[in-house]
């Protein structure tokens, strides 16, 4: 869990920032180098990515907490984060330090009176998922236990590798962690490799664009005994055999960190580039270093869990950047945060559109009532009323890249059907307004 | 947006932690004193409440963002934080601050180098959001500009002072800023009120619970000029009249901040105790101090807009807290982290319960494909299999505060219905698996 989640790829980071000028999708500032702002546009994408895998997450057993962004040096000393990442991290001072009454017991020791006030914010999550284990009795028949997290991590990476969204010091995971038996390693593992292939085909990577690592334990240097790791290892095997399929993964001797082997997902876009995404990192190291302790079937106490660090998506900002250079802005109905446009022929036809709006949009703004529902179907629909021809409204609706294009005028209100284009078709249907909020449900379901 | 928000009132503060600790909901940690940890449970409700609120910004033509967590000292000082704010504030610096490359231009001070690498923990949103209007041109015909914000913010309160949820130094708002025109005040302010009284009725708190108080022109120190100020405040009082009702809010005559009026909501709870909760303030500076522009409809430029600030449920864990007070535990459906559990009178019934778990879970648990879809009804249904008596379980699941319990053995299996009941009535009815999930889905659409 010490190691950089980036990969060195830089490239196409332009191509990203015209697609995101173009659709606002997000901006960044030297007052704060490294952290994104997302516009609104981009808001809307990055919380469907979001929702998206807390959806996937529930399937799969994980329950979300949310976890404190800075926490006092001792942790990091506890975690070993201090001694071997303190370099990458920020450290967080009160700035009256007075504020804090320092608890003066026998254990307190005044060789660490400079740093009672500081925190480090947080580069990761796992710690503060330790603490949680740690907090009540665990018993065998609890585990897995699987805690996922979206919160925000800062690494102070050297801002002359800064750049866009690909390598930033703020950042979001879809993190989780699973505290299990050695036992059950097989099963998480094969949950987790299933949900990112099927995660990938979603956004059109097939298995043919991913590649799977598993790097084994490291000759000299490693933490527990060497049954523990031949038995994980001979599971990890197993199970990349029969999910990415025996021959479709490589091995990388001796370079699984010290403290428990791990598998890397590596996925080839559209221009060749490989980007790292997903990783599973057993761990053997942390569960010690917090004391965690579990009641095992037969009653003996003081078992150890072991800990499976994972993600899909990896770093969702990274994702983001994949996906810019994936669709190039053509985002799919589902993601798209411009999902609809309607174009007025002229100002007589505004209100007539402005109603139709309301209705294609969905649950939350065609409530009847003063408070709208939580659930429901959600798109975003805009109205271009400018006093601009239908024709230069077109080309800046395709310039934003608006997934379908609605055009109403009289003889539409006649029919009681609109002119409805794709973005990448000219083609013009015409149908009702219900015909239309149903296709849009139904591209939504199926992730189109 | 320079004062705390906090108000004073911490008593109870024993009994939601007795609620807590049953429901499991929160915790703390001595490492990182006034950052709350949400467990599984009590972030299902912290989600329930965001998502809740998202729902009806959208409603009112906010746009959602998400903007970083630390700013270099300089944005401080342009907003006036680092003069008036500093104390309250956490300092943030890169721990190898050498990878950070200076930009040495000529207006570079090097008095200043000390500060360089120094990031302030933002306590408020604001300056972000003054950051993202500054960067585009925008026109009269964009305003109202609406953003709405759910990031940690953090204020280094006196440690003394911290406890439980309602003291905090992490924390989350309901935030939105209003870039707007004077002349929109009125009805920006309007649709604010409306809201907080919307919102506070779902949660079962009528008008007669909640009190408006506004501050008016401090009568030495102000800025801006007295017409501006008589202008906002005309429109204020009139918003009062109309949405509280004429005689039903008070004047706090020269109490308002010297950079604008403002309104402070409180509400009475079920207790007597009243607690700071929605705010409205106008800010004449930050506009200022950020030189934000607009073009008005004249075509003049250099129009500054004014900024509202305001919130409904203020502190999300404030609130939260509130709500542990007024429930007592005793969740409506909607927001309950324990909807219903399925009690299997013997083990051959475990079976059959866990598919009922299944489908009255809903859209995510019960779909067929390996994705699960991003929209649908979801609720949270467990399954108590524990070899204790279905009476000893029934007991348990009351003290955890299930709204539903669900028994289910031969005879229900035959007659092809369950047997449910409620957390408050021991009546028990025999329902078909659909009549209780199409009962969940109006509980939640009418927020009961
Ligand atoms: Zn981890
Ligand atoms: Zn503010």
């Amino acid at each position: 869990p010490y190691s950089a989640h980036h990969s060195k790829d830089e490239s196409s980071t332009q191509a990203n920032q015209t697609i995101s000028q173009k659709q606002l999708l997000y901006t960044t500032d030297p007052l704060t180098p490294g952290s994104i702002f997302f516009l609104p546009h981009g808001t809307r994408i990055f919380n469907k990515l979001v929702q998206f895998m807390k959806n996937q997450q529930t399937k799969y057993g994980f329950q979300e907490v949310i976890t404190p962004l800075i926490y006092k040096t001792k942790l990091w000393e506890k975690s070993g984060h201090w001694q071997n990442y303190k370099d990458d991290m920020f450290k967080v001072v009160g700035n009256d330090a007075s504020k804090e009454e320092v608890e003066h017991d026998h254990e307190y020791d005044h060789s660490h009176d400079e740093g009672l006030h500081d925190y480090g914010l947080k580069p990761m999550n796992c710690p503060g998922h330790c603490l949680i284990f740690s907090k009540f009795d665990r018993s065998y028949n609890e585990l897995p236990i699987r805690y996922s997290d979206f919160s925000s991590l800062h690494r102070n990476e050297a801002s002359g590798a800064l750049s866009g969204l690909t390598r930033v010091r703020r950042f979001h995971q879809d993190d989780g962690h699973i505290f299990c038996e050695l036992g059950q390693i097989n099963q998480e593992i094969e949950n987790t490799i299933n949900l990112i292939k099927d995660t990938y085909k979603v956004f059109g990577i097939g298995e043919e664009d991913i590649e799977y690592y598993l790097s084994t334990r490291p000759e000299d240097k490693y933490m527990g005994d060497i049954e523990t790791w031949d038995n994980a290892e001979n599971q990890l095997k197993s199970v990349l055999d029969s999910t990415a399929g025996s021959g479709n993964w490589k091995i990388r001797e001796g370079d699984g960190a010290f403290y428990g082997p791990k598998i890397d997902v590596l996925l080839t876009d559209a221009f060749k580039k490989k980007h790292q995404v997903g990783t599973i990192q057993l761990d053997f190291q942390l569960p010690q270093r917090f004391e965690l302790k579990y009641v095992a079937e037969d009653g003996t106490r003081d078992n150890q869990p072991i800990l499976v660090h994972r993600a899909v998506f990896g770093s969702l900002e990274r994702f983001f950047a994949i996906l810019l250079d994936h669709y190039q802005g053509k985002w799919p109905f589902w993601i798209n945060p411009r999902q609809a446009v309607i174009v007025p022929v002229n100002e007589s036809h505004i209100e007539v559109a402005e109603s139709l709006q309301k209705q294609l949009s969905g649950d939350i703004l065609n409530s009847e009532s003063n408070i709208s529902p939580i659930t429901g179907y959600n798109f975003y629909v805009d109205v271009d009323k400018r006093a601009e021809t239908v024709g230069s409204r077109i080309k800046d609706a395709l310039s934003k890249g608006y997934s379908y294009i609605i055009m109403i005028g009289d003889k539409d209100i006649q029919n009681g059907t609109v002119a409805i284009r794709t973005r990448d078709d000219r083609k013009i249907q015409n149908l009702k307004t219900e015909e239309i909020y149903k296709k849009f449900i139904e591209l939504e379901r199926s992730y189109q």
